[in-house]
């Protein structure tokens, strides 16, 4: 294995919406904020320890073997056959439980920064499988839509998950997302359970005319493409009744002027994909309005689309 | 209305695929070849009639209340609120019931020139609606994939039908399409009955990976995400029994270079999308020494695709 001088790396890496409207479980966005940041360091002896986590409210396991961030960096380090330890720490800079990828931050920053001082053994893309084993860990199974997105940056597909066939789409500049996360709790795995295990076939029409037809709009660009493609006939109407005036927000953020609007993942996190800052901005203050008589605590975002995947803040 | 001086208009409208294997119901592609020839005229008086029908074998309505041609241009005469007549001359230079859009090729190649003799009051996009009237005489419903890609050119998604919305998707040049077209009849009708109900929410998400795969290969363009995206998991497994060997024949193109290779439509016809047109040639001798052994006629066509739609061969 590669060997460089650095001791330590911190690492940001940012929070991403998974499906996006009509690509669920095959459509990933990686926003530039929020995110998790983490600090990983050489041990003087071997094995994976997390010496600190912060802002998680003591929610998440410091056993590293438990921990997603531990995980991926322990399968990282046996792949590469490296015999010395890390240390890791992790702040959570964003909330748990939202639906706007936070395990993945956490897994992909811990693993991008282990490969970085390491001397950068792994290129970007093969890093994913160990990101994808410490999600496992977290959710009960490996969904590589946030997490790709979170490593690659922009907008993703999960073509295939076997193979594993992660292709980069390229989106118009300017692009901007406003995100509501009503203070509710929401298990992935229990919105998993309300999905249909079936669906018909003019649904599934539906579903595959609007994810090519977001491709299509992307890559153009066309901004009223990206609007009428972005509709999930699918997870939508049958997740939407776990978030008290789901139908509203999405309504108010449309009206704001947002591209489309939906779940980020499986909620409770509401996004809206905006064509300038001035319509996010619109479009949170629009989709807060609707939540606060319900006397639901929320956090609000408005955030440009992250490009570039993990950034390096600091390495020595 | 408009009126021009032109007293007869030569079209042809070229042959399609519909689904484009991931795509059911949702994309199609225009072919250089083979396609319908149709002349119409101005009559003496009102109402529209055939006056001709050549290379059909006597299986087409000579009835222009029955034939697709007649219907798309009776109901386009209508919308037009023009008061004279017109004579049309259908030249079928296409095997009927192949499953390469045949009566799209005629609907698209009436009416569009029936658009040009009237002096074009309606744009190309204006004219698909009459078309697919046409259609429904033929085929019982009125599927957009093929009409639209004859009327279009090139690759398109109907991304929606109520509101009916058509998207051209650029293509990479080179793109060669090699078709065999075992003389056996399949029913539209029939092979629908086929498909599913239902389909699982496994089967759904593949599905849509594909259809987005698809259209990121075509505009990045990347003919090795072409091939990994041309996979069906919806009609093929339903319909494939319909073609004796369809498994063989298929593979067979694959081996011969082929990016994927599925039904056109509902088959009989069965497609080889290839990056070039020596792959083309190589893929449709490579199926045609599968089919030969088997007892069954077949054509083979080997073409280009068609980036105009419909073009005009003559008009005085």
């Amino acid at each position: 294995m590669l060997f460089n001088k650095l001791k330590k790396v911190e690492v940001f890496a940012p929070a991403s919406i998974g499906n996006v409207a009509c690509g669920f479980d095959v459509f990933g966005l990686a926003l530039e904020y929020p995110g998790d940041k983490v600090i990983v360091r050489w041990r003087n002896k071997p094995g994976v320890v997390i010496t600190a986590i912060t802002g998680d409210n003591g929610q998440l396991p410091v056993d590293a073997e438990k921990n997603t961030a531990g995980v991926s960096v322990i399968r990282f380090l046996k792949h590469i056959e490296c015999q010395r330890g890390i240390e890791i720490e992790l702040h959570k800079m964003m909330p748990i439980g939202s639906g706007l990828g936070s395990s993945s931050a956490s897994t992909v920053a811990s693993v991008f920064a282990a490969n970085v001082l390491a001397g950068k053994p792994l290129t970007r893309e093969n890093l994913l499988p160990f990101a994808l084993q410490g999600e496992k860990v977290a959710c009960g199974s490996a969904h590589a839509d946030n997490a790709a997105a979170c490593l690659y940056g922009g907008f993703i597909l999960v073509r295939s998950y076997n193979p594993l066939d992660i292709i980069s789409i390229p989106i118009p500049a300017g692009l901007y997302c406003a995100l509501i996360y009503p203070k509710i709790e929401i298990l992935t795995r229990d919105a998993r359970k309300l999905l249909p295990d079936a669906i018909s076939l003019k649904t599934g029409i539906m579903q595959w005319a609007n994810t090519a037809g977001l491709v299509a709009g992307f890559m153009k660009p066309d901004f009223d493409l990206i609007r009428r493609s972005l509709q999930d006939v699918v997870a939508e109407p049958a997740r939407s009744r776990l978030i008290p005036g789901f139908q509203e927000i999405k309504q108010a953020a449309l009206d704001a002027g947002a591209l489309g609007s939906s779940f980020s993942g499986s909620g409770p996190s509401i996004f809206a994909l905006c064509k300038n800052k001035s319509d996010a901005y619109q479009s949170a203050m629009a989709m807060q309005a609707v939540l606060a008589p319900k006397n639901i605590g929320c956090d609000l975002f408005i955030t440009r689309i992250n490009r570039k995947g993990p950034r390096i803040i600091k390495s020595r």
